[in-house]
């Protein structure tokens, strides 16, 4: 197996978890869950999305999120920006980078975005120059990149020419996403290996979601391709609320897991990362998707039973 | 990506996964699940254990669940016989297969065996000629072979020997177990590509448990090793009374789904598979570990929204 020796690990859990969340998550649990997350060791978060609070209220909240946050150095802070509007509300913080949104397919960026990807791509165009006058890196999502609710399969040739028009804007840094937890590991495999050939200059991270328990077998075949950075999301949060079906991202600490069971370095304290989600499991009305919190680290090893009784 | 075209699944929901729930199931519940079970088109289905009702209740009816299946042509049935007196218990019924049954450190096989290796496997060497006299093939099993709750890793060599020792009895189809989920994807690979080199007279199969969410990647790199052979559980069910924390094996319709998906076949209709686990979601008295039943097939397409509504 080709496996690299460290991987870069986001967590999207402030953003893609808890806006999947109905019940309103106070400010302050926000803060705190996400000032936990800066002390994992994780390199980097994203905090919040600048969308507008009637499309989800549950992020309504970002500036007082951002106005708050203890800015550590050494993590990297990211906030989703969907349009120019939630771009220019993100300027008075000090972001590292900020993520542009777009679905591959057309019918789930009218789902997503209410309008089609040319004019998607307009709009990106005119917060490039704004977003680099801030100083901020972009990284442009490449949405249902692999399968779509709607439309099914998406043709390689369109993965291609998404990348190109990013690419013509300036944008190499890209984030291919399994919003629907669809996509399996040949498949992953086959397409992060095409798109690393042919568009070498892109730093590709990938998204995955853990719809059909596939997420840490793609995650493997993705390395085996050659990719090193993965979204995470603590407690296994997520969805996408124009996405029916789409429950949660991985784990964050059980990629976490898989990854240093494999001798793979990530940066983050596991057992930290497990109290972050235990600190969520408190904070959000329903169970998690977190296979770590329920059963514990490997090396939490049990005492072997006293002699058992022979059954005669 | 080395992948095979075909893979071969055991379904061991009726033994493996039945043993695991502490509610009664009528026992006309458990042959209309094997039954269905035997309908779409898996090849091999571990139908019941032969072990003493006072050990595990559950399987109690194993003579009256045999007396009464339809035993369709084409379906491999194989029962668990612990021990001699389990074997002779099966003697009168046409089974294809028995697997024997050892753990592969001494703490754990004195948990689930009540007896010292040497023990079990002096025991095992009685049973060899019965078996073969009754024309059953035999599967030796090699329990927590990735792990033990107890002792924590196993050494390559305890593998080894413990291969050895079934090869000397005439044993030489072998089934790896990942009792309490804690194998990795490298882990996995490396250790099944090393066994299959110094063994390639063995026919190995892996049963792999899903406590930390790496049972699919684990398939994928036993896969990428040359492994062709995997147990699963309809619905997710399972865990080892007497490892604890060992919550479900892989369920069998993720694992059809991630293989089909692949492009790998194995003959099981994953439709009807799905069926079967949500009828034993309404015999079983808590949730099932299954993400298909819960995310449906990528197939299922959803209707794209309507227009929303411009948010200004």
């Amino acid at each position: 197996m080709r496996l690299p020796s460290t991987v870069h690990i986001m967590e999207v859990g402030p953003r893609d978890g808890f806006q999947a969340e109905k019940a309103w998550i106070p400010t302050e649990k926000k803060i705190e869950i996400i000032n936990a997350l800066s002390r994992t060791g994780v390199p980097e978060i994203q905090v919040t999305s600048f969308v507008h609070p009637k499309a989800i209220p549950q992020l309504a909240d970002a500036e007082e999120v951002l106005g708050k946050l203890d800015w550590l150095p050494g993590v990297k802070y990211r906030a989703l920006t969907p349009n120019l509007r939630g771009l220019q509300r993100g300027l008075s913080f000090k972001l590292d980078t900020v993520s542009v949104m777009l679905s591959v397919t057309e019918s789930h960026n009218r789902a997503n975005g209410n309008r089609a990807i040319a004019e998607t791509l307009r709009e990106i165009e005119q917060m490039v120059p704004v977003a680099r006058k801030a100083g901020f890196d972009i990284v442009g999502s490449m949405i249902c990149g692999f399968g779509c609710p709607f439309e099914g399969e998406v043709p390689p040739s369109q993965l291609e020419w998404v990348t190109g028009r990013y690419l013509e804007m300036g944008i190499s840094h890209l984030g291919m996403a399994d919003t629907i937890g669809v996509a399996n590991p040949r498949q992953v495999c086959d397409t992060m290996a095409r798109l690393l050939d042919k568009f070498p200059q892109v730093q590709w991270s990938l998204h995955l979601h853990n719809t059909r328990d596939m997420a840490l077998a793609n995650v493997v075949a993705a390395m085996q391709a050659g990719i090193t950075r993965f979204d995470g999301a603590v407690g296994g949060l997520g969805g996408c609320p124009y996405a029916p079906g789409a429950t949660g991202n991985v784990a964050t600490e059980d990629l976490v897991n898989m990854l240093h069971e494999m001798g793979i370095e990530t940066g983050i304290d596991l057992d930290k990362m497990i109290a972050v989600a235990k600190m969520v499991r408190e904070v959000i009305p329903h169970p998690l998707d977190s296979f770590m919190v329920r059963a514990g680290k490997r090396t939490d090893l049990k005492p072997a039973p006293k002699e058992q009784q022979k059954i005669t």
